[in-house]
């Protein structure tokens, strides 16, 4: 490592262990956490102090210590560096406000009747990040993370489609970077199931799962001791694309047989020849059209899980997304499959559970993708902010 | 960590960088690379020469450093601390020896004319053992483990079931610590596939694969950054147990329509009315019957590997046992069906390999697996080997 990346990767350190603390910390602690030495982090310390993402307090003595020095313990400063998250959905424009001790501060939501296209989304995001900026008491804003419910193009910066949203090749992060009162933050998209994984490994920090996610298509992750696997082309987890049967219904993809084709909101509605928003889709079906609806998610879902356990062996599977709302009906028709075809089924030891944050899962992994560069280069933040 | 773990864990650290260092290393080469100070260093390393697990190098002088002390490098010792791998099929009994370098220094082998009882087993290898260690230069030998084609019991001491042997419920461990020669040796067993597997993660240094390994029925695993991912069960990768149909023919395990159930030995044996060993079925089908056999295997088994890329998205597909065999005839029919149903046969990148080792792979799996504990814990070795 240069030495410029050492610092950064010491100060970042000293972030993170100070962020997943639920108590300030002494050097001493720290120094003993991180495993460097008492001058370095009493330095970095001393930088962070500086730039204002940490605070002091009383100072200490241990007990039993009698003789020796107060110790100074510190935390991160609250409410001080702070980024934006945002979710656009069909029905709803959302920005949420998070601080480096990674907690939610202040959140704001636009209903809409109908899904917004691509500029006017951009407006009210725009509207309400101004909204909370003013009122919520800050110094610094490092960026903004937008959640869609669609593909990306591979440069992350358009929105390849979003059929629920009615997008396609829309250049999300250019209008926004255009966007009066977001002019100096940095500008991020992600996909909404990808945000939601990153929201539940937060919540299950070091566990292993798999997260599968209706929404318009089927996203999913497959996370191994608390990590996301992306894979070489970053496709791991893509739960949607399991071949069910090679001679089953043809999937947007322009194969056959995958999972999405049975129980993906897009392939369920086209069946039933229902247009519009999915939470109108679930909400208006009868009992027998619900429990029908029910089986055929559960039955084929539960059978591409079963793959998943068979190669992966975790212990939980967790739903969000509409898979979510309807865990009641879907989730015995789930464990019955994995009893049926996955060797883990057969030790009745896997949980089915539903995602952690609620209510807009993705907006709270928005935000904190949107926080996590200031954790990632520390010392580029502090430049970028004294500039 | 308490103070033995430490010196456990630091001795280790050292042995393994010098067994992965191509050349011999000095202790300051040592220091930075182990991210321990010095003075460690020196002290290990002098335990670890007084023991004979290392050798010293002529003292060298650094370029350009004309006025430093010169360094004396360090290496394992070759042929000192040795280990035994041994391995048992219906037509073979090998076994071989290994050192502290991971290098296979001799090995010896019986061929049967037919699978030799759990008993004759352990006599055929106890016999190739003394051999070998009456014949190959070295001072200590820390243990044998013997790969055997079945699943074993969960306590890992005997073999549940051993088809292609005619093996079920053998006390295998028990039967070898009891063997003449073998006295005061660390005995293991293990299965074939997961042996095989640890031979190609060394092979593959840091790598990402899926093996899959076809004997009696099919073994597998699933390799991510060089790790093998066992799962909270210790069943990750198993692949033979994929659901292809739920309506497919039954399946050893009793479900249905697993790989195993199309593509394993046994499944095709029953079909073509063959009994006796794998090698001769797959010798004896003549044009029509063997791509009648591949077009079978070939087609379940990349359909089958298309959910492993689909939900980990590996760069490489490793064949092994008589997939290996077969790879000619069946890699192009695995590669339509990745192409056909895995996300990543759209970008065309996945490789079709063979695994590396041979001719034997869970023979070279078995001896690594029987030297790994003495990295694991040095200075009980240490110990032991003193007394």
């Amino acid at each position: 490592m240069q030495l410029t990346n050492v610092r950064e990767h010491n100060l970042g350190t000293v972030l993170n262990t100070l962020a997943a603390s639920e108590t300030p910390l002494s050097r001493a602690a720290l120094a003993q956490a991180t495993e460097l030495t008492k001058p370095t982090v009493s330095r970095l310390i001393d930088e962070l102090l500086a730039a204002g993402f940490l605070i002091e307090h009383a100072p200490t003595r241990a007990a039993g210590a009698a003789g020796g020095r107060p110790s100074t313990p510190v935390s991160i400063a609250s409410a001080q560096v702070v980024a934006l998250g945002a979710s656009v959905g069909a029905d709803h424009v959302s920005v949420n406000m998070i601080d480096m001790r990674r907690q939610i501060i202040a959140s704001a939501e636009t209903e809409v009747t109908r899904a917004p296209s691509p500029r006017d989304a951009v407006v009210l995001i725009a509207d309400l990040a101004a909204e909370l900026l003013a009122a919520t008491p800050h110094t610094r804003t490092s960026g903004i993370c937008v959640s869609v419910p669609g593909r990306l193009a591979p440069d992350g910066r358009s929105v390849r489609s979003a059929p629920n949203l009615d997008w396609a090749e829309a250049p999300l992060a250019e209008l926004l970077e255009g966007a009066p009162g977001l002019e100096g933050l940095d500008v991020s998209i992600e996909n909404d199931a990808r945000l939601v994984a990153e929201t539940e490994v937060l919540n299950r920090r070091g566990e292993g799962f798999v997260l599968v996610y209706g929404e318009t298509g089927i996203g999913g992750a497959l996370v191994i001791d608390g990590e996301i696997q992306r894979g070489t082309h970053g496709w791991g987890g893509e739960i949607g694309h399991l071949c069910l049967d090679p001679q089953g219904p043809a999937c947007r993809c322009g194969r056959r047989g995958c999972l999405e084709a049975y129980a993906s909101y897009w392939a369920l509605a086209a069946q039933a020849g229902h247009q519009g928003l999915i939470a109108d889709f679930f909400a208006t079906l009868d009992g027998a059209a619900r429990a029908q609806a029910a089986e055929q998610i559960g039955t084929q879902l539960g059978l591409a899980l079963s793959h998943v356990l068979n190669i992966a062996d975790l212990p939980t599977v967790v739903l969000g997304g509409y898979f979510r709302e309807l865990a009641a009906d879907i989730t015995p028709l789930i464990e019955a499959q994995l009893r049926a075809h996955a060797l883990t089924g057969e030790a009745e030891s896997v949980a089915v559970e539903t995602t952690t944050a609620q209510p807009r899962p993705s907006l709270a992994g928005a935000a904190l993708r949107a926080i996590q560069p200031v954790f990632d280069a520390p010392a580029e933040w502090i430049r970028r902010f004294d500039a």
